[in-house]
């Protein structure tokens, strides 16, 4: 997606080998332009896969998956993080490891708003290792449901995710893939496999 | 808003007299176009007030927001909800006291995204005591920008938010007005002083 490759070029701030800070229109302040047109390219991948719902995961997942479900024409749900929890009959939970952060959080969704049969596509900012992706995926699963795919809009393609994601059978569709942040410079990866 | 107050009827629950769960189209899962309505209603009610900016706070804000600063071809910030932080001298901070929560957070926001002279809108989904409208007047005040209004998609009108805010100077928009939760049924508040 070029519009977002450009923004990457002209926005992002390489901080280190591994992290590419776009707080400037993705991850604090927001674009909505850009979230809309984010929106639209999801739904064009994922066009015929008959989606019932898009689940996303707080916070910065919530612009790119509510633009998502306008332009799908669904409700869109986004799972909460928290440190840790009471155990409750009426949520799903699973356990996420963040090895930005080096915390275990978990996240939850109420089972009121994901039924059996659903088709979901999860949403999400981000894609390093894919743990957050993956705890989303089995919430669907836990629920019933199926994982119609997986929307990212930044992939960094050096790290495990999307080969993690896919051996396990999830279609991933990333909107722009980072090869490499060595020597301060964003390089993409080629789009696909 | 007669959209909203209809969803507020039809799938809002009254868990007690001050409480109103609206996690079906609002707080977790998000109905779509609804939002992108709330967004147009926001952007009528605010014309000729010349916004630069849509500030919220993250989560529940987002969805709103976003769609409000689409619509007035602006960005959007969210501010973070922080348990406590080492001070940074890149970041607004101000501590919001939640009393549903009985708990003082720390909302940030990266100095950089508002500049002196901007005219921000904060956005918010529910407004009781006005703790997180106030500290985000607070934030668009530190950076030397001005509150253009305040818009909010569910006022408790039956709590204190909206005089206080009113009291000090800032123009208040809600999109619905709950009068009262008593005996397990929402009441609507006339609109407007």
């Amino acid at each position: 997606m070029e519009l977002l490759k450009n923004k990457v070029l002209q926005e992002g701030k390489v901080l280190s080998g591994k992290v590419l800070k776009v707080d400037s229109f993705l991850n604090h302040q927001m674009d909505p332009v850009l979230m809309k047109e984010v929106g639209r390219e999801f739904t064009r991948r994922f066009d015929g896969e008959r989606i019932t719902k898009v689940l996303t995961i707080e916070s910065s997942g919530i612009a790119p998956g509510i633009m998502t479900a306008l332009e799908l024409n669904v409700p869109m749900i986004f799972a909460r993080k928290q440190k840790s929890l009471t155990l409750r009959e009426d949520i799903f939970v699973e356990k996420v490891f963040s090895f930005t952060k080096q915390e275990t959080n978990e996240i939850t969704v109420s089972r009121k708003f994901i039924q059996p049969g659903e088709r979901v596509l999860i949403v999400d900012d981000f894609l390093a290792n894919g743990e957050a992706a993956f705890g989303l995926a089995r919430i669907v699963e836990q629920a019933g449901a199926e994982v119609a795919g997986i929307g990212i809009v930044i992939e960094k393609a050096f790290q495990p995710g999307r080969r993690v994601l896919k051996e396990a059978g999830y279609r991933v569709e990333s909107l722009v893939r980072i090869g490499s942040l060595e020597d301060g410079q964003v390089t993409f990866a080629e789009d696909g496999e």
